[in-house]
């Protein structure tokens, strides 16, 4: 069963941050999985909905304008007295399937006595700062920065203290996952004045400039394949040259089409680079692949019926269409702009550590790319000089949780920093499995990771109210 | 002597931050002093002047331009092995002003084995980013605000760390007074990675939204003209109700305009609001009265006397000349803009506590008079949402020093807030006086301030070294 499984296990385990578009592997762009997969909440949710207005610019006084900032409250399990307010920062996409899918917030509100804040990031879900310009050019975008959204969070903090009666002497508390992880690292570390803590759920904040090596993601991708069963890596990463060998005549070309059920048949190299950036991207969230000794044909066959899993689970579809990814539903207009400007992580493979074509990292022709796309130019080392990069130890109280299985964990915090900046590794865990809900088939050590968080925002709940009876 | 010294010293002591423009207080606006009395260093400095090339905006992306920030560097004492580098974090002015009298760093540079880095503030000095139309309009002011300042300085201190041999593993501790003390004390808690600490003299970081009373700053002013000598503050409380008096009629009007001395004679009830705004700034750095049981007349001929002391101290002129004030000289255009955005003060008086005319704090009318000014709108409470206020326990190694004497203490930290956020008072110590060099008059509590704060530096370049060996 291996490849199957781990297929649809990856894809609902997965979802959340896009990946930018390295030039190489532009294939990966946009890095979500799609919500179909994903958006089953696994407990009932009850949020009433909330707008605050927010300056689209917090950073300068000659714009004045607003705009309406949702967010979600949930306060069924919340004590003024001795309570707490866990507030989720919200990443690229629509907040509310972001709230059905943090069960892990729902399963601790009544142990932590705590409301529930889903906060919307600004040009996601309905937190359009120009509404349906928002995405016009780069003037409309210029507003789309992790430190204006950072500023949004702290601004609305302040709002429900202000206007919430018992909020404002409470203990926040930031939580996110993914980009929202790196968010809520980022809030604690930037705005400690009003969170106490930071959960932050596999927030590959160390994905950037040569921090880590480029190849890192790829490689645990391959890994996880080898891990799935035998040859299924040792066979995507025959599979380039198959499909190289084949494509050199029109034969081939029309085989391959056929063999694939492509809707579009390939016509040049142009096309079969598309093919394999194309694969290249189902790979990274799925596998089915365990047969060795293939030749080229009936390697590919099999790739057919990967793919097939993974596009046309129902089995209605009558071809495999190129323009649909695995990662199309999420906010990846909004992503592809933060790639190309702050969220410049660098991606490579070489085909040797991992089952990929080998591809390096191009600053270059990607800024070229992000200059055409959206008349922007990258600032790759911005976030590191705004950010700390790995020199972060001054800070306190950030929880950075990793799963072995997920590729973004090359990126991520997986060894104790300080006694209060620690790493929780999830062996079992793909990409933030921790805020999911409570569920029978959770592996144990997810069990363990999240009762270990309970443990510390606990801690961090009861040091705020001990300093706060000091005070009075 | 005491009214006139203390003109002098407190003209000498007290240059750095200018104060906003309170509506009911409009003669306070700009408060520095002129350079003229200040810009006589007492160390040699010597130095080289650079140029970084900055992006003009660094918190959006559709603006690619720069401007050159102009740095000073001395590195006589400079000690590649175990040195360190004082970064002083620029304010409202030219760069050279402050480096050649911020003494203090040049007296520790040898003990510290410290390179010093002196960076301009962005709108000041030569570092204009538009040059001669960077104070056109609310479009070219844009990005002046502090956080693209603090931005301007990290990314500095990485291109730094970058470019010069055997500083990028050296301990950064940022130093800056008045203004340039909130930078230093912001760019700790903002950028930790960058600096292992900040010293931060007479930085009135709480004198935002109702933190501190709006009154304290004038209350302090009185203070000290009550301990200059009998009647200082008695005569000069007195001397509101007098002008009143005197000029209900013509007569009184031109008796006064040639009492003192006016170029312009004073012709209505606005012209007299105008001349005791102007009286009331001036007081705030100086004092010439000590008289008691006076006429109206004999008391406004004080007055002269004083203002004649302070505006005429050559002799040379043939009258005052009210548009000219005592803080005209260093950026003066700059900091209004940052009053009316960010850097919202409230200031007020109530003549009991003070010695002034009662004056209420009134945003409305302070807002719209910035509308008209610079067509912007202030934002009264984003300091302390970006910054936060009175709750910033969670940060380390901040030095706050305060002079008694001085005015801005009122709004500065003055009680120790952890083991490593400290506050050091000076008795008799006036504007940041502890930056200053050392010279045979100074009170022996500076001395000691200073000490203080070396000890303090060392032990950071000590944490920081056995952090590093720690590493390796």
């Amino acid at each position: 069963m291996g490849c199957l499984v781990l297929l649809l296990l990856l894809a609902f385990l997965m979802p959340g941050l896009a990946i930018p578009v390295p030039p190489a592997l532009k294939a990966l762009s946009n890095l979500h999985l799609s919500t179909s997969f994903t958006s089953r909440p696994s407990v009932v949710t009850k949020y009433s909905i909330h707008y605050f207005e927010q300056k689209i610019d917090h950073f300068g006084f000659k714009n004045e304008k607003t705009f309406n900032q949702r967010y979600l409250i949930a306060d069924q399990h919340w004590r003024k007295e001795g309570g707490s307010v866990l507030f989720y920062t919200g990443n690229e996409g629509d907040i509310i399937w972001f709230c059905n899918n943090t069960g892990f917030m729902w399963d601790v509100a009544e142990e932590l006595k705590a409301m529930l804040v889903f906060a919307e990031h600004r040009y996601y879900g309905q937190s359009l700062p120009f509404g349906a310009d928002s995405f016009r050019d780069s003037r409309h975008l210029n507003f789309l920065t992790s430190e204006q959204a950072l500023a949004d969070f702290a601004v609305l903090i302040k709002h429900l203290k202000r206007t919430i009666p018992g909020a404002e002497n409470q203990p926040f508390i930031a939580l996110g996952g993914s980009y929202g992880g790196m968010l809520a690292a980022w809030f604690r570390m930037k705005y400690p004045h009003l969170v106490v803590g930071a959960l932050a759920a596999s927030a590959p904040i160390w994905q950037f400039e040569d921090i880590v090596p480029c190849g890192v993601f790829m490689k645990i991708v391959t890994t996880d394949f080898k891990r799935s069963g035998p040859n299924c890596s040792e066979n995507i990463r025959s599979s380039w040259d198959a499909i190289n060998r084949l494509t050199r005549n029109g034969t081939g070309l029309d085989w391959l089409s056929e063999a694939l059920h492509l809707c579009t048949p390939l016509k040049n190299a142009q096309d079969v680079q598309h093919l394999k950036d194309w694969i290249s991207e189902t790979w990274v969230a799925c596998q089915y692949l365990k047969n060795s000794n293939l030749s080229d044909r009936e390697l590919l066959q099999n790739i057919f019926q990967a793919l097939n899993v993974y596009y046309n689970y129902s089995g209605q579809a009558r071809c495999l269409n190129m323009s649909e990814t695995s990662t199309s539903n999420l906010g990846s207009l909004g992503w592809s702009y933060q790639a190309c400007t702050e969220m410049v992580m660098p991606f490579c493979t070489n085909g040797i550590d991992d089952m990929f074509e080998p591809h390096l990292w191009d600053l270059k022709t990607f800024s070229d790319d992000c200059f055409k796309q959206w008349g922007v130019k990258p600032r790759p080392s911005w976030i590191t000089s705004m950010y700390g990069g790995k020199n972060i130890s001054s800070h306190t109280n950030i929880i950075f949780s990793n799963g072995d299985l997920d590729p973004w964990s090359g990126g991520g915090v997986t060894k104790n920093i300080t006694n209060t900046l620690v790493a929780i590794i999830i062996p079992e865990g793909a990409h933030h499995l921790d805020l999911r809900a409570n569920n029978a088939f959770d592996p144990m050590t997810v069990l363990l990771a999240r009762s270990l968080e309970v443990k510390y925002m606990k801690q961090w709940i009861r040091d705020f109210y001990a300093c706060l009876r000091k005070k009075h």
